[in-house]
């Protein structure tokens, strides 16, 4: 069975023109102005539509254990709502307990995985803890496993947090292996601290989850990052990066030329504290870490995004329900389940408030949606570009469509939108996954569990 | 008649995999695995070759006309050099002495172009003075004749440089136009004071240039353009920056949301002041200006490259023979005709100290070299990548060959070489313009005079 | 006659100390607990009270033609005004008209002060051309007219405004003799087009002389002389200082080790820009240059006072009429005489709302509003502190009276006042100039046109 | 008794004058012109000297245990040696073991100082954990034994060193308490991963300490205590800062608002890392902690002594011997006690390097070398200045001197000299302390013991 794509407008990171795109044997084979198509192949009329290549998320939560509960979606739900959104492969991030051995995790990880994906995936592998058991598992993980990332928290101190020895020998390792570090970046300490000062003064209300962690929190952290990373020449990357402060630390340590990449989050770019501060308790809804900071600095991301300061776009997707979840912080924030889902929406609001605001343009859009992911993480050129070669994973986009979020119409599995209402102009009409159609026009019409987990070599030398 | 590209590793700017290239009517119009050749298609074999698009450069002096005398190549000259070394398309820059009408300059500079070049080509618009009339031949520049970039000289007081009121006025037109507006940035009075300075002191060779044109010179006109373009909103491009400190003042703006680029020469990468001190007058073969500036400038400037603070890599090509022209200033530095020759060599330095080297990867080093000069300058998607549409102007680039650098092996027409004995790692194996072949290892064996000049649109609204 | 200032708490930029002062001979002779005083001894009971140094005022326009029309302050009613405040000396600007002779502008301020003052005076030479018996008249300035300080306005191009070649040998000489030079620090290109773009818009109101000045002209102004500095390792002092962008700038060039001191004005640690958006023309009162800046610099500048990035605090004094000067300009804001007059009221304003509110401590109130002025302008120690042997200039400060500021109250030749209604916390009780008794409680009870001009070294080699 | 400084030219650090000074029961009583000397009185003829305040010391170690030995000074030895510096007063740090009581430390040290030093001292107070206990007794020691000074570590990991935690709480309790905190910023973490790194190279001479403590690791830890300082608004003082970019953390803080103030020492003005890398093990005389850096740094320094940015000159003293106590560390450079012995000789090296090669002017050499010490450490303005009730701690220093640094002439009690062989062009005549002639020309003359400690009260609210 083969796919043709007519018509559309192609644009991937560095280009954009018009031509037909042949797919076979799950890849493109084939790229040229009118390709006839052979009697069984599946042709999609792209006029008046760009084709993208299939998005990349390199930050999200599915499988999410969170002190007795779970994130609401499954492989399953996760990975076709990511579809519907033109995501046509994101990154988990399997985490092992404190103590916990990485390789425990990530058999656990696969236990949620296998089977279930509509879209192919990978994990970043967390390190949460050092000794030479855990690095003799890394070196086992990267090797035979074909996970190529790490990610440490510098936050959360005495869980899931390191201890600066602890990101040294990760970053010594993951500079002898050639591995990216990706990392959470807020200083654990400041953040507990002002935790129990608040909550001391009877402040436990979501909207005091933003003052325990202001913008110096994670300045501080982003540079306490870049410092060792500059020592022990390793590769990093800053998740979820939220604030100019913070963006200040990176820009730093670029011009002293250290490896340092950084993802911002559609959250970051869109929203800001004011959501977190919506009364009866419904800034719940929007309580993650980093916090929503200052509207100031909205603007700030979207010109880090144009210069190519801030490299991708994410959404760090962790769905708790409103109902049932979040108020497990309701007389606490620092209980509230952290996340502000988003894997559905990623692309079109990037493509709705970036590209058609005039923020960014087609190849940036592209690039930092799709391509740098894929590049960063050893993806490409398997994922992240239309070439011949490269999995048939396209997004045939309708810059057209006109629509409003909701979660009435949200394939997400979680009680509530933290987008409800806005509108977004532009949807993918057609998704396909190595040469199958799986979403038309908002529906799933893929196989389930058809989705691979991806094998990555270390590219970070 | 059609060629075909077989088996290469085709690299575009965010692309890297392996492809045969079918190019007809002057276009790449298949791009496919194992396409089969048709019996009269020219088949170029690239087993083991890269596949580069043709490389822009958007920075040299072909025509220049310099204090009564000529830089010596000549469009037949000097696009021959520029395939040969795999750059098949340039910008040169059309400057209206003062007081020069814009339209009598064009006429000049098309007299000298028109039928002569291998290779296509096109100007930047200098604005050397503004008054209504001028206002009003640019706008027809633009609107007619297909000219969408402006130079201004910030230097050359009195002479090619503009005062304040002028560069005002260029870029609010600029603005109105959606004209990106490039721009020397060094201060005028400084350098002028300086060269009395040091004349009057009898420090009159060619290693006193440099003290006439320090850092801070170049810092101080590039943070100056960077003001007038933020007040106007303008788009800017700051062409050949020599320096950390210039980048500074760059990447302070690029943070404040100035619609900025800054382009650097392969000389500022590759070469510093001490050349310029070389005895026996031979310094004066490496004046340019800007001056070539410290060392410690080069990793500041390979690392703004990697990064994307540096968004191109461009020549400033302008030959004067060392023997009976730069004698024009054997007792007066000022006098000496400034520029180091390199339209041939761009190229195969950038892979040779660029990419092996390990600075940057094979993706920047074509966006760097091609791409974004194409885009900047509206010469995008026709030049710059390797797409469906696109001009066939392709570069089967051979990664093995050594070589060395030397005057008596360059088709530069100038009598030495900034160069001399440098080895190279690469260079062109076949070349390509609009389907024809050009270039077949370091000979020309394409047509002269098939170059044309492009018309551009504005595309900086 | 003698003075003993008995029982007072004397403060100078570094100490802070109980003990009686005895002055004879116009100065300062003996400092020590309980002197006791002669028959014939003024006794001035300063229980309660601090005894600053007098108060210098490094940057006023006495004598001050204005297009036709002239400040309304003259040396009598100036000085007069100024020693109710407690600045018991000022430094005038002596401003040659563009084309005159320095010597001839000097005989005019000459006439005008000579005599006149009842406090001790200097000028700052200005310098609005250049040439070489300009040069030479500046040299006769420096050394037989002890006038030790230059002015240069980097805006008011074509009028007062130096050219870049100017600025150049200005600094040049100034380093030569020794000198300092002053400047003020905004493009004169950028204010001129801006006001001609709002003009012709209908933009005519006070309200937007802001938007002719915004902070980015001051900021390149100020980086314009930076660089100058540099180059010509002169020594320099930016005046009137008023946001954060152009602090930057100097703090940019105080790492670089450039010899720059930055002076702010009262006007601008305490109003905004919305003073001069208030209507019916009211805005008017608020006209100066550079404008009121947004509120967000105030921080800005009390905490550059606090950490000594900022060294001095003046006024910038440049009284006119609001009925019936500042109507010069009630069609075109460009036109309105500048100045906001407060020559009274720095001292007070600077206590109340700096001391009091805690910005900064009683030694750096003292140095920034005396003694580092004293110091970079070559009146030390005779001005500017409270030392055996210096000139008995004295201040019994009163840090408990409250009153308030008013046009009805106020001393100053003008018809309006800038903090009308504003409370002050604090006033001087007894002002002395050189052992003369000259204010009491707010009342003028010196002897008028005792006043001295003073010959001052140059003193920056 | 009384003492009369006669005809010197007294220098603070805010004035420079020609006056005698009247001694009486310990203090400054009368300053004026020609004093007649009552016959009881010791005369001091100060012709041709200046008058200085007593010098403060900030940062010294007297009572010094280390891994089973101790600094060879003890506070008679000490305190001499400081004297015939002109240093009339220091300021030691009290240090609890890890675990240990404050108060337990605070007798030891207690037990060491009481009667024996000559000059007047007091301590910073280390705090070194943290719990309610020792919250308790830090108030104890504030509000009943005068000390007012914090000291923590964040080096020393594991020993003195505080954790993120301890670092917060002992901010927030200094804050409440009014208390300045000093700080040795080093990251513990990654000095110690490269120690061990370094060691188990084999790469164990003294030579590989700078670069277990490259400059950014001092940076890393200036900066993060800059946030917690911002987080919790209190006051910090960065001891020993050694380095532009630890410098260019402090200036971030500043221009945030961060009330923050450095204090360099005079090794770090004189002295690099190549002293360090001398053979035979002769660099462990060299070998503290922070390292001594590159050479490029002390132009910084100076610079920021000029403008400020630097606060303090101190010295950090800490002498081991070369022959018995560095050879602690002969194969292991961790294992070397840290300390370069300089109490003696800061003073004459800061006059002779700084103010005659006139990097620092006379008042500020006064300033950084005592006024500020004593300021910031609430001894002013009982020491640090010249003023009537202050103190007579008075340095009659002689500028004319010559002389050489030696072993063989110096008072501290240790086996070398970190200047040995260093030329000094001024030291003290004469110095008194509370009133007592105690050194004259190079000899202690006064009594022994008679020093006293000195309660201070808290003035950081």
């Amino acid at each position: 069975m083969s796919i043709i794509i007519k018509n559309g407008e192609i644009v991937t990171a560095s280009q954009r023109y018009f031509a037909d795109i042949y797919c076979e044997n799950e890849q493109i084979t084939r790229i040229e102005k009118n390709i006839e198509a052979p009697n069984d192949a599946i042709v999609i009329d792209a006029t008046g539509k760009y084709v993208f290549p299939g998005f990349v998320d390199p930050h999200v939560h599915i499988y999410l254990p969170f002190m007795g509960t779970f994130g609401k979606d499954t492989y399953e739900t996760g990975s076709k709502a990511a579809l519907i959104g033109g995501t046509t492969c994101f990154i988990d991030f399997c985490i092992p307990n404190r103590g916990e051995e990485p390789l425990s995790a990530l058999k656990t990880w696969n236990e949620q995985s296998e089977g279930k994906a509509a879209c192919d995936y990978t994990y970043h592998m967390a390190v949460t803890g050092f000794d030479d058991q855990v690095e003799e598992q890394l070196k086992k993980i990267v090797s035979q496993y074909g996970i190529s990332s790490f990610k440490i928290f510098l936050a959360y101190k005495g869980a899931l947090g390191v201890t600066d020895d602890e990101l040294y020998h990760t970053l010594r390792l993951a500079k002898e292996l050639g591995v990216i570090t990706t990392a959470h970046c807020e200083n654990p300490d400041l953040i507990v601290e002002l935790q129990k000062k608040y909550i001391s003064e009877g402040k436990t209300g979501p909207e005091w989850h933003y003052h325990t962690r202001p913008e110096i929190v994670e300045a501080e952290g982003t540079g306490h990052l870049m410092t060792f990373a500059e020592i022990l020449d390793a590769h990093v990357y800053v998740v979820h990066l939220s604030c100019q402060e913070a963006l200040n630390e990176v820009m730093r340590a670029k011009k002293r030329g250290v490896n340092v990449w950084a993802e911002t989050l559609i959250q970051f770019l869109l929203l800001d504290k004011s959501y977190a501060e919506r009364p009866d308790f419904e800034g719940a809804k929007y309580v993650m870490s980093p916090s929503l900071k200052k509207k100031r600095h909205q603007n700030v991301m979207w010109n880090g995004l144009k210069n190519g300061f801030l490299s991708t776009v994410a959404t760090d997707h962790a769905p708790f329900d409103f109902e049932t979840q979040k108020p497990m912080g309701k007389d606490d924030f620092t209980q509230i389940p952290n996340g502000i889902p988003a894997i559905e929406d990623r692309i079109n609001l990037l493509f709705t408030y970036g590209v058609k605001e005039e923020w960014i343009d087609l190849q940036t859009f592209v690039n930092s949606a799709s391509t740098q992911a894929a590049k960063l993480f050893g993806l490409f050129p398997r994922k992240g570009t239309i070439q011949v070669g490269s999995d048939a994973d396209l997004v045939v986009y309708d810059p057209e469509y006109e629509g409003t979020l909701s979660v009435k119409t949200q394939h997400m599995n979680v009680d509530y939108s933290g987008f409800e209402g806005w509108t977004i102009k532009g949807r993918p009409h057609v998704v396909t996954v190595r040469g199958e159609v799986v979403v038309r026009e908002g529906t799933f019409v893929g196989t389930e569990g058809r989705g691979q987990f991806l094998k990555r070599l270390p590219n970070h030398f």
